[in-house]
């Protein structure tokens, strides 16, 4: 099929081109210079990250713990732009296709790791670094093994082979590796029983378990996975005990070993719940992974300070969920009232489900929300969330928002009164990803009046590589081809979007 | 009562600070300056205009109608930052005092035009402009005497106050008043049967009320005034024939009557129905009315590039709705399909209800979606339309949309297939405005590298005045003083966005 033939299509799911013909000459070819070498290059992720979200926090951290947030200083003081985040062949991206498109330079489809739909392997950006003798760091609050940190340094067609990206880490050999992900190294729980911390150890990784392991290592190189899947939430670890390190604390255990490796390091570290606290529409989910994300941005800005051939790029891979904080009573006057009721909310929903268990009565439902959201539910709202948790059947009005029991213990404690917002006035357009642009901010030395624009998420990375003097191109696909490809597959894959979804 | 008490204080809407103590050193102060001065200022304001509204007319443009738009092209090359909206007592702004920010410089309680809540007129900054010497002009596709065009020149506690209005602007004398309202110039209309187009021709104007009359008319003042309301969508006046002149067509109309003041122009071109169709989440009638923005967006660009002592400024008020394309299909492969129906989405809410009257059946609802939204409803979601329009009975769970028989119309075609949409994947947060920051950019000779990032709305005066070389200061509120007198109010006047809501 030509492009021509795709563009005379009619309404077909996923059959018409991203790009239009005949405007290349027209088309914004936004490609700005960084100008200058460095010797480290963090990159920072803000996984599923809105303006929204941002404005949530940037208001949050000024009236209620009285600061300003290092990203809101970031934003107003150096280099910083968008991001457009389309995949190959969607509008809206996941998770592995964004990861692809920063750290191989090329558009794939949704789905597989630093690959394109046809297998093709392509090497990802932090594989490049290695090679040219730099150490290597992933730390986020996912399993280790998810998407985002997968896709800058292994490939694999399928996003979700955890176990197996797993064993592909060992075989990489980066010097550090901080997460979550028991479930993929313990030979209790992997599938195909292989301890692949005892294969860690015996690579010569100090193996870390818990907050107080991280703490007292003194290993050069560090696997350290906290939690059976993700790292809890930050508002469970600060406000219901959950014992995880903090993203902060794992970077502070990252951030000397990698500094101590002559050639430099390249360290990605993910915000990666920020994501699944906004396919929930859990907004003190959100705001407390957010302001735990800033307390290690000013942790990284200052390592930077201390370090200025380090360049810190922080970047988000797409918004999710869009939760706005939204105008409230006469002339909007009552609106900053979200921001004070967010203070209540003490427990993510994910938390809170742990707590309540597989069947939980309707009084224990209220008792929960009354808590730990500082939500009255009325007895048909508690009703509803019963049925979600026990019967796994979704609030149907909410259905844009997602099917998962948390789904509907979010939609539960939507506003119903238009007049007296007496719930937080924020609100979700969905619980999927969405095709905004998203941040782009650079720290560094030398950046000060650097301007960038609207960029695609491909040009971070010719921005990493500029930085590094790394450069190389992976093959391209065109939208065509992959679409060719798309046609001819079973049904895809399952991914965690789905589940989320 | 003192900041300290403010800071301390428990859950009260509207009662605490908005800004930190002691962060006041620490706060960004980002004022980044133009270097040097033009001799005109267009100022192209999209009402309402989120970066979800963005990505889908980006999206729309390249797919359906092979283009990239003219703001993509702005974005990606030349100098572009983020403005944070909040007024000086709601991190949720309403248009007025997102006006007043822009044109005085300083941060007022929503609700009136150019004035603090104690009564203190403020200079809006076209005032200063044509003391200064510069011809003025107003386009908008709002009634012209709408908030965002009349706080950039006149003063008044009210800004629904519109008749009062119509009347400070034939005092003002701007040479260009383009826009919707007839009902507050038409003495058959307004309560004390003023004719105030018969006062206009009197001061000189040529006075035009159909799109043949702005086409055929040589005055050199004008005034345009082409429906009761607010202009119709460009949805509708594209397909449904609606007789209004497009905002491009009045911004070709105000160009060459301004360009030909010796000492230059000021101008303020406003979008300002993307808000409403996002305040009712109807994403046709923003669609549209933002690639309207882009034709009139490409115009003024070529404007300056014949005209190189131009600077124009676009800038977003505030974000309204956030309606989002939402992931879609397995691994979100089938997201894009939203941008694909939206094709068939030839009319307004705003139109349809036109048609329909105030008893419509449910068949006549049905057919209505059918031809006009490319959406079958079903048989309980027609019915609970005519209750929505007949009845004025809102759909409960879309209360958090806005109460008005529009918001449900939206509600009733909201998805509710998660596997597989059938309806446009584009999901709002709300029917209200929201907190996020919001675009701007620049055009203009001698900015290609200059840099903005985050910046408040207040710095748009200090850009105009630069820009310009008109400089003075307004007296500034504190919060504090806003709260106190916010206090001792009654129940705020009734605002525009109310009635949205």
């Amino acid at each position: 099929m030509k492009r021509r033939d795709l563009l005379k299509g009619g309404i077909l799911a996923g059959a018409l081109s991203l790009l239009p013909q005949g405007v290349a000459q027209g088309a914004p070819q936004n490609l700005p210079s960084l100008g200058r070498r460095y010797r480290n290059l963090i990159v920072f992720v803000y996984d599923g990250f809105s303006w929204e979200d941002y404005a949530v926090a940037q208001a949050y951290a000024r009236r209620r713990l009285g600061r300003v947030l290092a990203l809101e200083r970031l934003l107003a003081r150096y280099p910083n732009g968008l991001v457009n985040t389309y995949s190959l062949t969607s509008y809206v991206t996941e998770s592995s296709a964004a990861a692809n498109a920063m750290s191989c330079g090329v558009k794939t489809v949704n789905g597989g790791l630093a690959i394109h739909a046809d297998g093709t392997p392509l090497k990802p950006f932090f594989a490049a670094a290695k090679e040219a003798g730099k150490a290597v760091g992933l730390v986020t609050t996912t399993t280790v093994t998810h998407a985002t940190p997968a896709g800058f340094v292994v490939s694999n067609p399928d996003r979700n082979a955890e176990e197996r990206i797993a064993e592909q880490y060992l075989a990489f050999g980066a010097e550090v590796y901080l997460g979550g992900g028991d479930r993929f190294f313990n030979a209790e729980k992997r599938q195909d029983k292989k301890d692949l911390y005892a294969a860690f150890a015996q690579a010569g990784y100090g193996v870390v378990r818990t907050p107080e392991d991280l703490a007292r290592s003194n290993a050069s190189r560090l696997l350290g996975v906290f939690y059976d899947g993700h790292v809890p939430y930050e508002v469970d670890r600060r406000f219901q005990g959950v014992k995880v390190p903090s993203l902060k604390e794992m970077v502070q255990a990252a951030l000397p070993r990698l500094a101590s490796y002559r050639n430099g390091f390249v360290l990605q570290v993910e915000a990666g719940r920020i994501d699944h606290a906004n396919h929930i529409n859990d907004p003190a989910a959100t705001l407390w992974d957010v302001l735990a994300a800033d307390e290690t941005l000013e942790l990284l800005t200052a390592f930077v300070d201390r370090n200025p051939d380090t360049l810190l790029l922080v970047v988000s891979d797409h918004a999710t969920g869009v939760g706005g904080l939204y105008g409230a009573g006469r002339s909007y006057l009552e609106s900053s009232v979200g921001i004070d009721l967010l203070e209540a909310q003490k427990a993510s929903f994910e938390h809170m489900r742990r707590l309540l268990g597989n069947s939980p009565d309707p009084a224990q439902v209220k008792e929960a929300y009354r808590a730990m959201k500082g939500v009255t539910l009325t007895d048909e709202e508690a009703e509803r969330v019963v049925r979600a948790i026990r019967d796994r059947v979704p609030w149907p009005e909410g259905v844009r928002q997602g099917v998962q029991p948390d789904n509907t213990m979010a939609w539960a404690m939507a506003q119903r009164n238009a007049a007296k917002p007496d719930r937080p006035n924020i609100g979700y357009s969905s619980g999927q990803h969405t095709a905004s642009p998203v941040v782009l901010a650079l720290y560094g030395q030398g950046l000060r009046l650097f301007s960038l624009g609207l960029v695609d998420n491909t040009h971070v990375f010719r921005l990493m590589g500029e930085a590094l003097g790394v450069r190389y191109q992976n093959p391209v696909m065109s939208e065509e081809e992959a679409l060719e490809i798309l046609k001819g597959r079973p049904q895809a894959v399952r991914h965690p979007e789905d589940v989320w979804a």
